[in-house]
């Protein structure tokens, strides 16, 4: 089976190609077309995946599937933006027609609960390497950016953390799932391997948070992503940041804690918004947590009940080795 | 220098993420955001090139991310649409500053030239290689596509054929170019390593060519897709095909017209056209030539001057092997 056969057995028929009533020619031309809502723009976000780094060399084709396209989504939905369309770059180290099958399930049963299309691709040979680009509609004047949070605005998260962090020595397979009570391993799992994009809550947000992003490196250094582009300080009340109930059954209070502050892979949204607009966002949306507030100044501040600064033993993303 | 830093310095700064006037978000937010102007739909097309299949491990940087861009917009080319943004999804082995600034400036003299902008990307580790994801605007009734040759219809190539097939022996150092006389080696290399998007000739085509693609996995092959799109037959004339002239100096009339025939990464355009159209393209854009027809069937057939089928010994692109 060549290239070309390839692509169009296991991708042009899978069930995420069938296309969506804003794809007007999806693959098999030259470029795909999209129909952008007039008065919208189009919003576009790039998420590479490569075996190794961003997963283990032996991750299950179905989850996979859904995780990649899951954590480029997540970043239209950190726009406000209604995903459209995606295209997939994959790089094969061989054909493996099971592979690609299970694949191919876990992208499309994203795609379908995303409310997006894949619009064309590109194969290769080579070490396992998955690239998704997706393309949604947002109206530019409303977009969320990491630019516009104010002083006195509150800072918010739409809901726990830590578990996709607290997943990671089951993923690698060195603590044993069976060894947990009740639903706890299964709990993490789906953490790390299908991340929920936080599509409905980005298109609420949109003209009432004044900046936003998805937490993919870790809450501490997402918010201060959006403290360097606002020019300002994001207070954290270590207290209130919403720690994962699995997160905290298999680590304890102070582990899953760390995973929650420094841990990546939540694809939970973090945003900035008016005092004022909590009340009612809360009422939709009752998972969404006041964590702190943006004051004057630079960077992340972690405080306690008294509002004294703790010290973080470390932030950011590291790569999964 | 850590991952973010290493793209910041050495993306976001450079020339091609200046942006243009359809990009109202450039790269640093969660998403890019692109303006599609009123009545056009968004074109979109990805391009993986990957390090020892696509191109020599040993590539110089400047001229790959030159060709990594020009791969990608000649899609744009081929639907008639007018670049906007891209996003550069890369994997690299290491760290190497030189090899990025040279790369970085390669691609934004591509950039330049084709008037698109670096909205977004990734960069990841591992063994080289290059993603791009290329969007523009066209107007949908108008696009170019594969399926739309008619009986009747003239079938037409942009200009000269071969010459990057004919480059490959260069490329890869297996010919000195120092033994090759006036500015044929150049002339090859250029094709190979900085093929010019088809831009205005695919704005010219809208509403005009009957289909269109461009040429990357080689004319007999490329013609096979519009023909089966089209549920129609392309006859090729084959002494009216354009053979690169530095394509028969190097390897003499044979060789060259099967590089011209069948070799691959040309990025010039094949399109058909009804008949009364062409004389006026031709004042446009001299370098079209006709070199065959549509007719009722199916496939691709290569005839001599007495219209008698020529068997062609292989078709259709070759990996870099």
């Amino acid at each position: 089976m060549n290239e070309f056969e390839l692509i169009q057995h296991f991708f042009t028929r899978s069930a995420c190609a069938q296309g969506g009533e804003n794809i007007s020619l999806g693959i098999g031309d030259d470029c795909a077309l999209l129909q952008i809502p007039a008065g919208q723009s189009c919003a576009v976000s790039t998420d590479t995946l490569v075996s190794g780094i961003h997963f283990p060399d032996n991750a299950p084709a179905f989850l996979l599937g859904q995780r990649a396209l899951a954590v480029a989504v997540s970043d239209l939905a950190a726009m406000g933006a209604t995903p459209i369309g995606f295209t997939l770059a994959i790089t094969l180290p061989q054909i493996d027609a099971d592979w690609l099958q299970a694949f191919s399930a876990g992208l499309s049963a994203m795609a379908l609960s995303c409310g997006i299309g894949l619009v064309g691709g590109d194969t290769t040979r080579g070490p396992l390497a998955i690239g998704v680009t997706v393309m949604g509609a947002v109206p530019p004047q409303q977009a969320l950016l990491r630019s516009g949070a104010q002083v006195g605005d509150l800072l918010c998260v739409s809901g726990p953390l830590g578990a996709a962090a607290a997943a990671v020595p089951l993923v690698l397979g060195q603590v044993d799932e069976h060894s947990m009570t009740g639903d706890t391993a299964e709990q993490l799992l789906a953490a790390y391997w299908s991340p929920q994009p936080q599509l409905k809550l980005g298109q609420y947000l949109l003209g009432q948070a004044s900046a936003a992003l998805d937490i993919s490196d870790g809450l501490l250094a997402d918010c201060g992503h959006i403290a360097k582009a606002s020019h300002v300080c994001l207070q954290i009340q270590q207290a209130q940041v919403p720690v994962a109930e699995a997160a905290l059954q298999l680590l304890g209070e102070s582990a899953a804690l760390q995973c929650a502050l420094s841990g990546g892979d939540d694809y939970q949204l973090a945003f900035t918004i008016a005092a004022s607009a909590v009340a009612q966002l809360q009422q939709h949306f009752p998972s969404v947590q006041v964590i702190g507030q943006v004051i004057s100044g630079t960077g992340v501040q972690v405080v306690d009940n008294n509002g004294q600064p703790i010290q973080q033993p470390h932030r950011g993303y590291q790569h999964f080795e």
